[in-house]
């Protein structure tokens, strides 16, 4: 992902930079490290919302810290539990990404946040399950004090190229190679 | 940080695996990953430790979001608040990573925690503060079922090996390239 040296960063050309994050690569930490920064965000009094384009109605850790320690403060929407994995009805994943990207751009617009974060759209997007195009266009017309945080893996360049701060999560050594399970309040 | 495939992770030959997690890299994450895990622990019901080796007791979102809103869940000591990074008396600074290694002690054996994070512990073996033996010694007796998680730069190679969990954060971009300053809820 080489960055150019004579195009300034987005967020140096916004007044009051929101920034563009981006947590990408094949380890772990993209979606725990975009928890960590809506904990950060929260403890100084501002309102988080992400939305998960993968993730089903499963209980995971951050979804009962959201509803039950943190409510009204990070309000988290996992849409992805309509995903059709198994039959490859690929116009219906289609469709319940659309559904997902429509609530993320409602609450963008909303002014009530100050981070949004959309989690696993960069592997939606490198399934070519919506328009690189409209992100973009998102990315740039985007209130001005808002931050965003995009997490997944196989980020399409011109996602890159409109970022702020990209962090690549390397997996250096992984559990299940020792043939340990996922964990609960690690994994999920 | 090459892993030898002969020997096996350490958690293998553990009955009720407590993971020993790694974040390290010269990226951003590392820390903010390790909240992440926290909340995710804490949305279990389990309670979590976190002993800062750098921060001082300047106020982060990470502090206020554990006082005020996860108070008795996540639990956050800043211990690093009588660094000497200017008058480098490093017998001194010494003296405040064993204040804060005893803690972490402490904490561990009390049996109170599911997880323990120690933050840039890393990086204070990397300049020789605190003796790696004493490190790998814990690692290798702490409790079966407690998670541990360390972060900061230059991790030794020893310590590498003896982690079941290990991801790099790398920078592929940062907008203190563009000359945007540190913010609220992003960086602190």
């Amino acid at each position: 992902m080489p960055e150019s040296p004579q195009t300034p960063p987005p967020a140096a050309r916004r007044a009051k930079p929101g920034l563009v994050i981006l947590h990408t690569g094949d380890g772990k930490g993209k979606t725990t490290a975009a928890l960590g920064l809506a904990l950060r965000a929260v403890g100084h009094g501002f309102k988080v919302c992400m939305v998960q384009f993968i993730k089903g109605r499963w209980t995971c850790g951050e979804h009962k810290a959201a509803a039950e320690l943190l409510e009204g403060r990070l309000e988290i929407h996992p849409m992805g539990d309509g995903f059709t994995w198994d039959t490859r009805d690929r116009e219906a994943d289609r469709a319940r990404v659309r559904e997902g990207w429509d609530l993320a751009l409602e609450k963008a617009a909303s002014g009530d946040y100050k981070m949004l974060i959309l989690d696993e759209l960069l592997y939606v997007l490198s399934y070519d399950y919506l328009p690189v195009d409209e992100v973009l266009r998102f990315l740039a017309d985007k209130p001005a004090d808002l931050h965003v945080v995009l997490t997944g893996r196989n980020p399409p360049p011109e996602v890159v190229e409109a970022a702020d701060l990209v962090t690549e999560m390397v997996a250096v050594k992984h559990p299940y190679q020792a043939g340990i399970k996922a964990q609960k309040g690690i994994e999920f």
